[in-house]
């Protein structure tokens, strides 16, 4: 390679992606290990699908449709035909649930976790890959399912230590539906039926002028752009207005309410809407099992302002939120927000087949969700200890030294590089190893080891009054019986906590 | 979605890609899960870089150079750069060490584990993409780092249960160099170095008289394609040939020689080349470290045979081999061959820094490991309880039984479908549910549950005169009271084992 000296790249990451390091995968790895866990218990089973999909059996279903590349990373292959990277998790399922109808249990149940692909302008925190943990039940159009997983993924915010800090909110695409259609809006026209849900989607952000504007011609932002409106007529206008008004939980109207009272609410809204009335009694259906195994307590909440902005839900849509306050961009403090979400997809199979297959499922979104979490777990790498390389002669001993720490259960190295010792102590210190240890030939003919407690030994370096009277005194430091070696290294550890 | 109702796309993966269901996925994380113990018990801490490097970054350093398309997968940024999805764990490495030289600790000792893609013609068992996992020492040129790497394989694979069916063969490029040097060959021609790397690499399938003709003028292959040779003098051709005969394993020159006896030989071989001596001195420093270690009692052996095709390599090279026999595609019986390879690279960070950096590394190919331990591994999902559905007014009831199950850790799961009970029987066999729960009104009435040993029920209707009796029968199903069910379903699954 040196081959063409003239050509030097840079050295750089590519604009969107970043690298992640120990703390931050240790802290991935364990909330993987706990969901996956909770979900296997409830029978659901793994399943991988490829990083690559055929982009027109990928289709097009990207939360933002607005964007002129469709946000999709993709190429062309040697015979022609497209590939996309996924962008989630839940177009590869239905493809493989298409191409295995026959041979799959019904319903099917499988979790998946992997990396999806966005090609999206890159931005502070905004990354164009990161983790998803989705579990789907396909095959099945009982509210049963839909409340399987909404039990499910409360256990497992439960598990990760985040009881009483989240809520999981959940409605109903036919509620709407039935409010549009009981306002004489026709639902088959599915591009302005999409402009609704994504402008309902921003009413937190918006407000209700904001969501009145892009119901009607359109809403001309801050920055001068504008965004084209769904043109309903002002009677459908007013009715999506009042139905938001008063389910609104900021309007004042006297404190939460259950889900049962929001439902009986909700009824009329929907006027003799047939869809709207399915909406309502699948929440019903929905909410009796959740209440009946304890879960209806404010932690799954029926809440019509959810409505996940996917044109490609159909039933229910529920969003898990965390509560607790965080500082946003502006210092401002608001609740952290969303961490997973999901819902009903009925037609998304029979995109291949032509025949249908209901189909529910629920997507944690794990980068986010690790960073809800990044004040709360210590998950940790155990403390290290680092053999320094005296002499050259010494480094075959090194290694047994390593290897009888290790065979104890010790996280352990002896040093590989070729510098000195003063190289070799900012090297522990770099890999904050707890303990050194050190065998110059004079300690080993002595039959002892030298064991220096390195963050002791910071801390005493500081209230000591000159460094030479520091080196002289080796605090920190004592020799021991190279017999000991373990049972000694296992104390200082001990008092280092 | 359903907009376009004209276009249905077919239902099928992606050429040279596939999916993975439950027993590969836990088999492979079962074995990601050893790897990564041992390798932080040795004090390697993660890294991850992101999927995709800017292709100027990556390089070019494929085994296969003779592709056209050079084997990557790459796409154009928005702002014109040239993107590729990584096709190997070390480029990125090599992008990461020379972006943060002045931070890292020294040697930086890190691994990681993840998909790398191919961009190559599919084949039956060829696939383009698949899992490495890769240990790195980087800034450190001495033997002990290289020792280390080896002794952590040894100790990964036996913690896989591969003791005694395994070997790690080591030699350095070096002595290659120093044959060739000795027999009056430059090394300054990488082109040439690269034909004759690759060349030897094929040694095992193309014997010593396929390696002459493409150390000569070249070889023609039985479906008639050439491939053009290194053009090496015949004095060179012939000392080569010299080498690898008298290092043949398979020349019966009277059973296995030891280290030490081999690198004796090899002396002869580099005449007075420097970087020959070089090489033997390296393979004599690491060749202490691990037989005071105890690792060189067959398990990590030095071999003249292995070169490793990768044209980065500079110093020591190993490759770890399953020994044990398999069928190959026409049948024969042959060892299953190499699993983990790697060593010594010195100037791929100075590709970037123009600085010279010391690197080796190990790559493990997990794909190509779990298709070795796939018929020695037992990792399975525990049983699973599947609670059928009897009416709706039970569903409720049936959530409040799974979960009873799953605090006592059983692996349970209540029917969510809509179908009546003979379609959900065929759903618990399908899912090889062990046991069936039911709970009808009646028995919910009496505060009884019915338990169906599933397994033991597939067997006896075997045995089964008609299946009227059977169904009359009702063999290997119990009522029991409803506060027994833990107790019932634990006796019954110990009973199955």
């Amino acid at each position: 390679m040196s081959g063409n000296k003239s050509f030097r790249p840079r050295a750089r990451l590519p604009r969107g992606f970043r690298d992640r390091g120990a703390a931050e995968i240790a802290a991935e790895r364990a909330v993987l290990d706990t969901i996956r866990r909770i979900y296997e218990s409830y029978g659901f089973e793994p399943l991988e699908t490829p990083s690559f999909e055929y982009t027109d059996a990928l289709g097009k279903f990207l939360p933002d449709l607005d964007r002129p590349n469709e946000g999709v990373f993709s190429l062309q292959d040697e015979d022609g035909q497209w590939l996309s990277l996924r962008y989630d998790l839940t177009a590869p399922l239905a493809r493989y649930v298409a191409e295995h109808a026959q041979s799959l249990p019904r319903p099917f149940r499988r979790y998946q976790t992997g990396t999806v692909w966005r090609n999206e302008k890159p931005g502070p925190g905004r990354f164009r890959e990161f983790t998803q943990f989705d579990a789907d039940t396909v095959g099945s159009a009982s509210p049963a399912a839909d409340a399987e997983l909404l039990m499910m993924l409360a256990d497992t915010l439960e598990a990760l230590d985040l009881g009483g800090d989240y809520v999981i909110k959940v409605n109903s695409r036919k509620l709407l539906d039935g409010v549009l259609e009981a306002a004489g809006v026709g639902l088959d026209d599915l591009a302005r039926r999409g402009i609704v849900l994504r402008a309902i989607d921003k009413l937190d952000r918006l407000g209700l002028d904001g969501l009145a504007k892009l119901l009607g011609q359109g809403r001309k932002d801050e920055s001068g752009d504008f965004t084209k409106g769904a043109n309903l007529p002002a009677t459908a206008i007013d009715a999506v207005l009042k139905f938001f008004a008063a389910n609104d939980p900021e309007s004042g109207r006297g404190g939460p309410r259950s889900n049962t009272q929001i439902l009986a609410e909700l009824q009329s809204f929907v006027g003799t809407s047939t869809i709207g009335a399915a909406g309502i009694a699948d929440l019903v259906a929905l909410n009796e099992l959740i209440a009946a195994n304890g879960y209806a307590d404010g932690r799954i909440a029926i809440d019509p302002s959810i409505v996940r902005g996917l044109d490609y839900y159909t039933g229910a849509v529920f969003e898990a939120q965390l509560t607790f306050p965080v500082a946003n961009e502006a210092g401002e403090t608001v609740v952290f927000g969303s961490v997973a979400g999901g819902g009903r997809y009925d037609d998304l199979v029979a995109r291949f087949t032509g025949q249908a297959m209901p189909a529910t499922g629920v997507s944690i979104g794990v980068s986010r969700l690790l960073t809800a979490l990044r004040n709360r777990t210590s998950a940790q790498i155990a403390p290290l200890v680092v053999v320094l390389a005296m002499d050259k002669a010494g480094l075959a001993e090194s290694f047994a030294l390593v290897r009888e720490l290790r065979a104890a259960g010790i996280r352990a190295e002896a040093y590989v590089g070729d510098a000195g010792l003063k190289a070799q102590f900012k090297y522990a210190d770099k890999r904050g190893a707890a303990i050194a240890v050190m065998e110059g030939s004079d300690e080993r003919a002595r039959g002892e080891i030298t064991l220096k407690d390195l963050a002791l030994g910071a801390e005493l370096a500081k209230s000591v009054e000159s460094r030479a009277a520091w080196v002289e005194g080796r605090p920190a430091q004592i020799a021991v019986p190279r017999g000991e070696l373990v049972a000694r290294v296992n104390a200082m550890l001990a008092r280092e906590g």
